[in-house]
This record gives structure tokens, C-alpha cells and sequence, in this order.
């Protein structure tokens, strides 16, 4: 826990545009939510989250939502794993994205519209504006999020039993992204970078790989075997994005730094081919959620342009804490 | 527990159409699904249930579903509360209308693709063709229907504790409805026929009020008032449907039968106009399952000819079984 991130909230004195300093209001490090870490804090042991979407760009992992989840937007998550937009249209959204803080940053608040998010320094990293703070009913989202709310869900345990009993949603502006300074922030490329890259390589068809461990026999078989459907299905130019997971993970499964030293091996010795294969750091935290985890595997990948995504045997799963039985 | 349903289960001989008694298999009370009952028993204290649609019809409470869930549509109504159709459409589905089975009667049907449905006399109420059985998770069904796991929830006490670890779906064909003789048949109507009953009465609009308690006063007021915005909005006839939940209730709500002496009476008081007011009794069970629950009280009422439908504060909810708060 003392790895994890220490983001602070301030709430702005005037309406709508300036952000005196409140004085600093911690966030209990579990408090924060999956997708708040990455910009407000500096390197950490596990550089583990990203924002969500800046407003009116489609670049995000979760886009089309636009900051942290209002009220509507969480319980349209628990119960649909989708989120309804103004023009009657439906996207997949399985998990929450929110911001959790407790009862004193809850009355630090008070009438204020709009909060800066700011780093251990200090420093401002982005605006959450039009804010709405509601109940973090924790047994609900964790019963609809996994199915179970047995003891023992790592994510639970980390980021949710000790975090803040509201969360705060809003509109997210991003001013300072932070760099991790960790050595791995050239693999760091956002949804717009990874389009970007696709496009730079002229790729007609882009197919994602997640993995939270390092690639194995196994995987690279089924990555080659998918370039080669892709091929004979007529493209002729699929790339692969080659997309480890960047975010917490429990504490057997190895660490980030390790295994982008072995994947970047893996395109050195010709396992998969450097000129058809992008390497890149996803953000998110592991859930182990299994199904509803993955939905927002495939979705975060076709933001940042993916149109096929490979998917394992009990993908994002993990066994029952409890329960002598595989998947939960 | 005794006063629940005594259904029986028939495996066929030979595949399709011919279904030759096996030896009995009964069905442990507390595993037969929300709308198995009231088909598969003869009357009993509480006649709850009614099946889901015969296949190829629209008159059922549940349709577009032709029978009990398979685990597609189960796992489809879990996570999206909605069900996808063939031609890409999707429509809400929020409770899981399943019927389970135990192991010896699993072993029992064996490899046959149809079973038969009996009532206690061995008579044959319907047909389950195309079958599909698969696990029961009860505990992934009760966290994603409720939002939690909290022993105490009455439903789930009630039909799926104590419930066999199978699930058995398929196309359902009714043969021999049944009838209660408990003197509320005449209130039995079902989908299709509420539907003839709106249109002799040439109603524009029809409203559904769910109730699961008598009428009081502030259900009045907003039943007339609904009725006088209706007219307001330009329909000539709008009719409303007084919709009672006939199925399970927990032990402290009023029990049917008095509940519909208290309607009528609410009728030939006036408080409710008998030209237009239809009374009917919906014999779905009650999960107490909050907003979940909402989803199919409403979705049943439009496919029965609903166009609008009153929902409360708190529909369809009830206090935490262990903590202090009102809804769960």
C-alpha cells in the first residue's frame, strides 16, 4: 500500500476557471480509483493508471466517456456493462471508472464545482470540472463487478475495501501528463500514438494481445497463427500490438520491468517480427474479473485501434479465493 | 418450503416427439426457477409462476424468449441485463428465468434432447425441447441480480439456496395450462389476452401500475393523476392496467388473495373507475431485487400492452438484510 499513489485534491475557490490551493487533501492511497494514478503521481513501483478521456478527443482508453463516472454512468456500468450516449447509441463500458474519496475531501469540497488534481509536488495535472459526488456503494460494485464478493479479490483488496465512502465524477481536463522517469515511458503511447504508429506502418488490419506475464511459447504461436489468418483472410498488412498490461498486478505475477525486458528480447531473437509487431504499455490495473475484465481488455484496444483482438481460455480470471474451483 | 411447487421431470425415449415416463424425478422445491410454477402444479397457498413464451408467439411475459434461459441468454442477462437477438437487436432481460435441476435428475435425463414437464398428478403440462444444462452458479447469479451476497435475502432463500447445481434450458411448448381453482383464475390473464381486453376497450394508451401490497391513497393519487396527464398529453382513452404481483412475497406482505378482495373493493368504492381500470394478477415472484427487478416488472407489462408504465420511490426494494440502510 505505501507504493501506491499519492494524488491530491483541490477545490477551486472561484467558478469555473481558477484553482487557488486548498490546503492538501490526501487521498487514502486505496482510495484512489483504477484510472486516476498515472497522472497524479510521480514514478512508483507500479506506474499503474491512466485518465480517462480529455473532453471532446477520442484519444482515450475509455472514450466516449469524458472524465470519472458520474452517478448514471457507474450504475449504467454495473448493470448494463454499457453506457447509453445522447444519441441513443450503446458502448461497451464493463468497468468503473471512478474517483473515490472520503467524508473530509467530501466536505473540503463542499459547493465547489470544479477540483484540480495535483501531484506529491504539488503541481497541477489536470481540471475535474462540472462535479457530481455520490454514494461508493463498494458491496454493490464489487457483487456486479466480479460476480462474488468473497474475500481475497486481489483488486478489491487494493484499491476498494480501504478507499473513500463517496466517489467524485466529472469532466477531466488533463494539463500536465506525468512521466514515470522509470525507463518505460517510450513504450507508453496513448490510444492517438498507437493510431498514429498503425497508420505510420500502413497497417489495413491491427490485432491486440493482452498479456500480464511474459510471452510464452504458447502465446506467440497463437500471435503468428493470427497474422497468418489475418493474411489469408485477405489483408495485407496486419500488425500486431504486442499490449503487456502496465498496472497493478497481484504480487505472483511479474513485474512490469522484467517483462519488457523479455518481451523486447522475444522481438530480438525473431520470436515475432519487429516490423509488423508494436510494443506499448497499457495502463489499466488487473481486475481479475474475468469476462467483465476483458470486455474492457477489447474495448480500451479499439480505441487505440485495434480491429481484432486475441482472446485465451479464462482470460482475466483467476480462482476463486476461496472455492475449490478454477474460474470465479 | 412444503407449500412450493411439487414439478416433475420427464426425459423422452426417443428424440423428438415421443416422451415415455422415466420414474419420477421430482424437483426440490427451492430449485425450480421463478417462472416454472405455475404451470408445473396444481393450486397451492401461493400460485406464483407462469412460463415464458410458447415459441413462435409474442404473448409471453419474457418474450422474445421461447423457453428457459440456455446459458447464453443466462450469462447475457447477468452482465448486460439484456439480451441480444439474431437480427442484432437487443432487448432488456434483467432476471434470470431458469429452471435448475440436481444432479440424479441431470444423470436422469442423460443424453435425451427433450424433457417433459409434469404436474404432481403425472399429467404432462409442456414440453422442454433442445435442451441445454449448465452449472448453476448461484453465487455469480444472486451478486449480479442483487448487488450482493448478504444471507437473509428472501428470494433467494426461498427458490435458489436451496436449488440444484444444474440449470436446464430449452424451447418451451405448453401443452395443458393450468388452472389454480383458487377463485382468482378470472384474473389470470395473460399477455395476449390483456392485449384483446385493451383493444375491446378501445384504449390509446394503456398504464401499468405494480403493486404488491393493497392501494392505499398515495397509489390512488398516482393512478388518477396518471390517467389525467394522459389525457392532458391528447389520448382519449388512456386504461389502466392494476396489475397485483401474484407470485411469491415475502412473509410479512399481505397475501394475495386478500389483496384482490381489497382491489375490488377499490373498485366498486369508486376510488378507481371499473371502466377504465383492468385487474389482473402478474404471477411473477418477487425478488425484492431493487432496480434489477424494476427492469422486468416493466419490460413484462409492455409486452403485455403497456405503453406506460408508474414506477416509485425504491421499487421493488427492501432494506439490507444485515446493515443499516434502507436499500440494497
Amino acid at each position: 500500500m505505501a507504493a501506491m499513489a499519492s494524488p491530491y485534491l483541490k477545490a477551486s475557490t472561484r467558478h469555473p476557471h481558477s484553482f487557488p490551493r486548498l490546503p492538501k487533501t490526501h487521498f487514502a492511497p486505496p482510495s484512489v480509483s483504477p484510472f486516476a494514478h498515472s497522472h497524479l503521481r510521480k514514478p512508483t513501483r507500479h506506474p499503474d493508471f491512466s485518465f480517462p478521456d480529455r473532453p471532446g478527443r477520442r484519444e482515450g482508453w475509455a472514450s466516449p466517456l469524458k472524465g470519472f463516472m458520474r452517478d448514471s454512468e457507474f450504475l449504467q456500468t454495473l448493470h448494463f456493462n454499457s453506457l447509453r450516449l445522447e444519441d441513443g447509441s450503446v458502448v461497451n463500458m464493463s468497468v468503473p471508472i471512478v474517483l473515490a474519496i472520503d467524508d473530509a475531501q467530501k466536505n473540503r469540497v463542499g459547493s465547489f464545482t470544479s477540483v484540480a488534481l495535483v501531484d506529491e509536488k504539488d503541481d497541477l495535472v489536470a481540471i475535474l470540472s462540472n462535479i457530481e459526488i455520490y454514494k461508493h456503494n463498494k458491496e454493490e460494485r464489487i457483487a456486479r463487478t466480479w460476480g462474488t464478493t468473497t474475500p481475497g479479490l486481489p483488486y478489491v483488496e487494493e484499491a476498494i475495501t480501504g478507499a473513500g465512502n463517496w466517489l467524485i465524477g466529472g469532466d477531466l481536463e488533463v494539463i500536465n501528463p506525468i512521466n514515470y522517469n522509470d525507463d518505460l515511458d517510450r513504450f507508453r503511447l496513448s490510444p492517438a500514438q498507437l493510431r498514429d504508429e498503425f497508420e505510420r506502418r500502413n497497417a489495413d488490419a491491427v490485432f491486440a494481445f493482452q498479456l500480464r506475464n511474459p510471452v510464452h511459447n504458447g502465446h506467440a504461436l497463437l500471435m503468428t497463427d493470427t497474422r497468418r489468418r489475418l493474411l489469408e483472410m485477405g489483408y495485407k498488412n496486419p500488425v500486431l500490438l504486442l499490449h503487456p498490461l502496465g498496472g497493478y498486478t497481484k504480487a505472483d505475477d511479474v513485474p512490469l520491468s522484467w517483462r519488457m525486458r523479455q518481451h523486447e528480447k522475444v522481438l530480438e531473437d525473431g520470436v515475432l517480427d519487429p516490423e509488423t509487431t508494436v510494443v506499448s504499455i497499457f495502463p489499466s490495473p488487473m481486475h481479475y474479473a474475468g469476462p467483465t475484465e476483458v470486455q474492457w481488455h477489447a474495448k480500451a484496444r479499439i480505441n487505440a485501434g485495434a480491429n481484432f483482438y486475441i482472446v485465451g481460455r479464462d482470460p482475466a480470471g483467476m480462482s476463486h479465493p476461496i472455492e475449490k474451483r478454477r474460474s470465479i
